[in-house]
């Protein structure tokens, strides 16, 4: 079964700091968190990566990345990418937890994707 | 500042049936998709992939998967790894939306991650 797929219950988002997905869902394509910084409280420190491009994908709450320098504000709904050797750190403003998710792939190994890599099954019926 | 990073603004989560986001964030290694479906509602379509592993992430309501025809329910923090050959599709159960991220990344991409692909930038002090 985990060869054609695996899948873990997490809970309710939000409700831990952090769960990182790749090693118990069996990632090879990327690493997957679910994050929660509560109000006022930052990331603890600034970095960038050797190779992987993040993507941040924030689902609730408010807060600011600092991405070498500049100040980016975010709320629900708000997606960054942000290139590896920039470096980042990110904190919740003082009136609400900031939720999100990080994506970590390596840059620029997607080749195909959606239409050039999905194949539909016309001859198989679900439901 | 694209080079560097980039955002989008993709609204309330939820709010649109689907939003796809490697072209307008500019990813290189991963394509992400923000996908609500109605209550009762169904993927057009079985497929599966070339070389792309999908990870399904349920933010929220309920409904099931159909995975090579096991079917596999799902709710708020159900996180789902899809090998690229099984076939699949996934309906919103009669009572409620289902809202949910889809990842696709290169089967067997990602070579390092967190501990081994960041660095923490001790110089630095965000804020």
């Amino acid at each position: 079964m985990a060869d054609k797929w695996n899948k873990i219950e997490i809970g309710a988002i939000g409700s831990v700091p952090r769960v990182e997905l790749k090693e118990s869902l069996g990632l090879t394509g990327c690493e997957v968190s679910f994050n929660k910084l509560e109000a006022g409280h930052a990331s603890p420190f600034v970095h960038h990566h050797r190779n992987n491009e993040e993507t941040y994908l924030v689902l609730s709450g408010t807060g600011e990345f600092w991405l070498d320098g500049e100040i980016v504000e975010v709320h629900e709904g708000s997606c960054l990418k942000i290139a590896p050797e920039t470096a980042r750190s990110l904190r919740a403003s003082p009136e609400s937890a900031l939720t999100y998710i990080c994506i970590q792939a390596e840059k620029g190994s997607l080749k195909n994707y959606t239409r050039t890599d999905g194949i539909i099954d016309k001859d198989i019926t679900a439901w």
